[in-house]
């Protein structure tokens, strides 16, 4: 093997990783650029389309991080003289962009205060003398925080993981010994697909979900923060309850009766004592988002709005510094790829494609009725995701699209556009790199591959009976459809 | 006295340098707010501009650090439904906004290849023999790179400084014991007065002058890159060339001779070797873009596309790292404070106050003629910087509202946009606290207070008579007046 330190090795591990992958976007660019536009498609849509195309490869492929590759893409429509520079950085002034990002800077907040670890804490010493009890004290505290930390990686890995792995180092259960089982691979299996579910119930819970309430808005459909909560709230909560139970059947731990999590939980809060002004300001804010959240609509008040008012509050008081906000990193890159993102898919749509690949394909499999055409389009927009290793790749290259047919068929358009959404994070129950939490779970190595295969399979078929089903009945109720 | 550490001291402490100051900013909102807006002005004008002018004031007295300022502001505009949350994100869309954003990334290249050191001991090897060439080195390091480094604080702070300070120290020039005018005082305070100039003479060199040429757009003065750089030009390096030499005379080192530096930087330069490919493409890129700035209109590609490209170059090539962008906290800062005052400031404009605030002062001053009246106003601007400690806060509060009055007395529009603009920097040259740079070479400790408060009133007279006499002179051969 050669030394990856040294200079040719180096070299062939830039090209192989960067450059080679590099050319082979800017090639797609350049071939579907040239191909002549179909029919009724405008030459601008064409170019861009062709750009699009590129950033997403880029995406899925990675020479560079998601970030770097949004904005090369921005570079391109603006370079090529597709979009002029102001529409190609629209993006950056969107209001819904800016609502994740604030909830980003928010999010930081219940870390750094001690806020989740509290809670975490709280759900612990209440129900967790029992491993499936501490598994749904995990579950509960993903579920409390998801409508303010839009990253489910910082929820799953940054809130619940070291919990989890403290929980499991008491009961010595290690990844890498043969103690896996005893309690560490349930209570990370649990973890996980708890968090894909709870990323599913709120608009703010994971970060690409407001990119598809974008692309909706796009297509002419309005889905608020409250509509998507609503909605989801029947069925995540019964996926909620009954995922964990099935990994405790299928997967069960060794240890079923976990007395002492309960008690180091207990200890964990007596150490931290009363709650500290900086925890208090925290979760006075995070109701008061919640309120505005649910309500603000009636007030005028739109959740961006909302979501500064909670930021100024934070910084005001000195929960957050100022300079909490611009070492953030996770919300800058989140701010450039989902610009770039937003600003090419809704010219997209406005120069006419989307519609247009909507109709085409709609008036092609029109025949069949909208119930058995949108079930098959969903299924292949959720089983597509197993060639995906992101879910803002997955919903940035398909949901518009996929959304548009389905209007086209005759779906209830917001019905289509709300189960697509939930579909674009329940999507990621199956694999072991199909969203953020994912690395850091299944990396901890208290998993084996098959079994988070096998399992995850299992669950996302589960997860689709329940939310079409159950799901359906409730959207039913509400006249979704 | 008491301990700071303590509980009801910090308390203290933060009332003092954070409430009061807040309340102070709420309370003259309010009362703004509640005064009947003037005949004329629209009542969502004096609206804004009571979120205006408390933003400024928070600015001055900083509570907070700007860009929480900002964030702040941003938040009023909305939550008090002056701007919709649409407005009052607008500015993050703003191209010029961008421009100086990417320029902070690709200045990041600068420092990071070693390209800015180089530079800079390449000079110091030519006519770094004796201390008035050495003086004159730095001030060509800081020309050279002025056009792409828009921090005049990373560029005097961060690749001047570290080399001055070096040659002091080998020469034993220390701050504190007594042999601070051996050679460091007088490097210090050439280099400080070199970089104000140096960020007149281009559009990226300081960020608040893209600042300008916003709010100048906004009144219908279009300023390009190209002008700007060609109308500072000739004042400028009669600046660049007489500032030094001036405080050689008035303020001279002890040594005089300083054939050591000459030969540090030699052996830096040796030490260095070849230039490495990273150096390579930043250098590369950098000539890439100046031609881009300079001749780009031509070609249809705006400066902010440039910029684009040019760090999409040291993206790919690997120069920088995205993770190089993401951790750039002051170009995150600059965006959000940048986006802030750019959106309220043309919403002011929009709305009418501007242009209203023009003609009204512009016709109570209209009978003197516009030469002397443009005189008074921008003799007014400028020393009106003893009561600034940033640029960018006395650009935000006065810059459009000057220029506006200075086009209704008859000013020609180009001119007095470019003249207030270069003023925007000169005005810093007289405390030591006025703009970024100042607190780092004046906290240096090598220069006296006395001293550069002296130097500085004189020089600041000088760079008048140099910009109004030489300059006035060019810029009637260039047809601005």
């Amino acid at each position: 093997m050669p030394d990856p330190a040294s200079k040719p090795a180096a070299l062939i591990q830039t090209l192989k990783h960067r450059l080679l992958p590099t050319v082979g976007m800017v090639a797609i660019a350049i071939v579907i650029w040239l191909v002549p536009a179909p029919g009724g498609v405008d030459q601008k849509a064409w170019h861009l389309l062709a750009i699009f195309v590129a950033t997403i490869v880029g995406l899925i492929v990675k020479p560079f991080p998601m970030g770097a590759v949004a904005m090369l893409g921005i570079t391109a429509t603006a370079l090529t003289g597709t979009l002029t520079i102001t529409e190609a950085l629209s993006g950056f002034g969107n209001r819904v962009i800016w609502l994740i990002v604030i909830a980003f800077f928010i999010s930081r907040g219940f870390i750094k205060t001690g806020l989740g670890a509290r809670i975490a804490y709280l759900f612990m010493a209440a129900v967790g003398k029992k491993s499936l009890g501490l598994a749904y004290s995990m579950v509960a505290t993903d579920l409390v925080l998801a409508p303010a930390i839009p990253s489910n990686t910082a929820r799953a890995g940054g809130v619940i993981f070291p919990v989890l792995r403290s929980v499991a180092r008491a009961y010595g259960s290690e990844p890498d010994d043969g103690t896996a089982r005893r309690i560490g691979a349930f209570l990370v299996k649990t973890s996980f697909q708890a968090t894909i579910v709870t990323s599913a119930m709120f608009l703010t819970a994971m970060a690409a979900n407001p990119l598809a309430v974008e692309l909706a808005g796009g297509l002419g459909v309005e889905i608020t923060w409250g509509i998507w909560a609503l909605a989801a709230s029947v069925p995540g909560l019964a996926s909620l309850t009954v995922v964990p139970w099935l990994v405790y059947r299928l997967y069960p731990p060794e240890i079923k009766e976990t007395p002492a999590a309960a008690q180091m939980a207990r200890e964990k809060l007596a150490a931290m004592g009363k709650m500290k002004p900086g925890e208090m300001t925290m979760l006075g804010t995070f109701i008061l988002l919640l309120i505005l959240w649910i309500f603000g609509g009636n007030l005028g008040i739109h959740p961006t709005t909302a979501a500064l008012a909670g930021l100024s509050i934070l910084l005001i008081s000195g929960a957050l510094t100022w300079n909490d906000i611009i070492t953030e990193k996770g919300a800058w890159n989140t701010l450039v790829w989902f610009a770039a993102l937003v600003m090419m898919a809704s010219y997209l749509n406005t120069l006419g494609l989307i519609p247009w690949f909507g109709d085409t394909v709609g008036a092609a499999v029109g025949g069949i009725g909208w119930i058995s055409a949108f079930l098959v389009l969903s299924l292949v927009y959720f089983y597509s995701h197993y060639f995906f290793a992101s879910n803002t790749a997955h919903v940035s290259s398909m949901y518009a699209a996929f959304l548009a047919v389905a209007i086209a068929v005759g779906t209830p358009p917001v019905l289509a556009a709300l189960v697509l959404a939930f579909f674009s994070n329940l999507f990621s129950s199956m694999t072991h790199y199909g969203t953020g939490p994912a690395p850091v779970l299944f990396g901890s190595g208290y998993v084996e591959m098959g079994v988070w295969w096998k399992l995850g399979g299992l669950i996302s078929v589960v997860n689709i009976i329940i939310w079409m089903g159950l799901g359906g009945l409730w959207w039913k109720v509400l006249g979704l459809w």
